[in-house]
């Protein structure tokens, strides 16, 4: 049990962030990833088209035999009461809000997220759960997302620039000092929106979080890895996996095997 | 089987452009429409996705009984040579090529579409096809698609005139005097792009060409529909219907009914 994989999805590379946060904190966790690149973006769908695509996708790594099963996603996790799974199944959404709350000090708290993600109120709700004395400003950023799996993340790319600011801005002008990059899409820009608005806000990665949070659960349910081996890692996606290949070198540093399958199947 | 309606298909609300025109000009025709709202954008997946996406949709299309169908995609269009169906199967590129090549007067054409659209150089070896002596430069627009979907194409939407600059400014700077709107979603920005870019060039709506083109090929075969009473109109989506009727409203003018099928069936 212990060495079987964690189990990964997200609807297209964003994911990635999530297995670089855990090769980092548990190199020797095995893991198999699950992008969704033919369907993405999810983050306009309906709600509908968003959990029939979860199930599949949680099928899918439930086949390959995993111990747990991360939602990356954003906009998944925002909608993980409505979804179950075999196995322990975990979103990003709590860890990033309490990471979020712990952080802030004047108790102001931006979110942006895919319109889906926005429309459930998941970060808002989760936050208030936990404090209800901060406030929060979200952000719905519909076309993010998209522009990140493009791959041109660049700050000289000026239309990535405009998008960030018409969509960031807005919270900034309400005194925020914690931003929640809530879509794991986000997070491969986070350099770029640091050197736009600055090294006073806190900006929160609901990836790492998640991570740190797997940690803890692995071990407190002797579920973790013993093998001081470097994990196997094995990627999947439904789309074109050149391309995600090149795009997964960029943020994992190294090369990797992609292999296409056919996620209607499941 | 002139009763038989045409089908027209598209990655989402983009083919609507095409009903509006084959309403106009051959408005006793039936219709069914398909909108492929849950898989859309296609312009960054592979071609082998596209094509996917394609074959599935004429096979609903088919399964409806039509006399003829309408790739209304430009990018499905871009790769018709790969495709086949029961009944004659139309694209946009040559009647919007034909079009384009018409209407300069000073031989230089832009091409604007998706990523997999303009990769395809499709418009490119049409025109030099029919007109050797005309230059062309063409552009991807990999967000324009999806910011189109989203319904928010106002001239107030700053986030469209940025990208909208971005992607044809360079195209204008090359002197050109028509563009080709090479995407179905395209045409429903034009007033904006009128705006910004002046009247000064031809914009191209493949969608009102090759309406023109059909009416032409129907009654040359003799496959006009003889009654004069208004055709009857269907609509279908692979994703969310209700936000397809309240963006048709708008590009149509009138209430539709949408109904959700279940596409990876067919």
């Amino acid at each position: 049990m212990k060495d079987l994989a964690i189990g990964v999805f997200d609807s297209g590379i964003g994911g990635l962030t999530a297995v670089r946060a855990i090769s980092e904190i548990m190199p020797n966790e095995n893991l198999v990833y699950f992008g969704d690149t033919f369907r993405m973006p999810y983050g306009n769908k309906s709600i509908d088209s968003i959990l029939y695509c979860a199930n599949q996708n949680m099928r899918f790594l439930e086949s390959m035999g995993v111990k747990i099963i991360v939602a990356a996603c954003g906009t998944v996790s925002s909608y993980i009461k409505k979804l179950s799974s075999q196995v322990p199944l975990f979103e990003v959404i709590t860890p990033a809000s309490t990471a979020a709350v712990e952080v802030t000090k004047n108790s102001k708290i931006g979110i942006i997220g895919t319109a889906a993600a926005i429309k459930s109120n998941s970060y808002l709700n989760c936050i208030n759960g936990i404090q209800r004395k901060v406030k929060c400003w979200q952000r719905a950023c519909p076309l993010l997302a998209s522009i990140i799996e493009d791959g041109d993340i660049e700050y000289k790319n000026t239309n990535l620039r405009v998008l960030l600011d018409s969509y960031i801005s807005p919270l900034i002008r309400n005194d925020i000092d914690t931003l929640i990059l809530g879509c794991t899409h986000y997070p491969l820009v986070q350099p770029v929106i640091k050197r736009m608005f600055g090294s006073k806000i806190n900006l929160i990665d609901p990836s790492r979080e998640v991570a740190e949070f797997l940690k803890m659960f692995l071990k407190n349910n002797r579920l973790n890895r013993e093998s001081e081996r470097t994990g196997i890692q094995k990627f999947y996606v439904s789309g074109d996996t050149e391309r995600f290949s090149l795009n997964a070198k960029r943020f994992l540093n190294r090369e990797i095997t992609v292999k296409n399958i056919d996620i209607e199947s499941y």
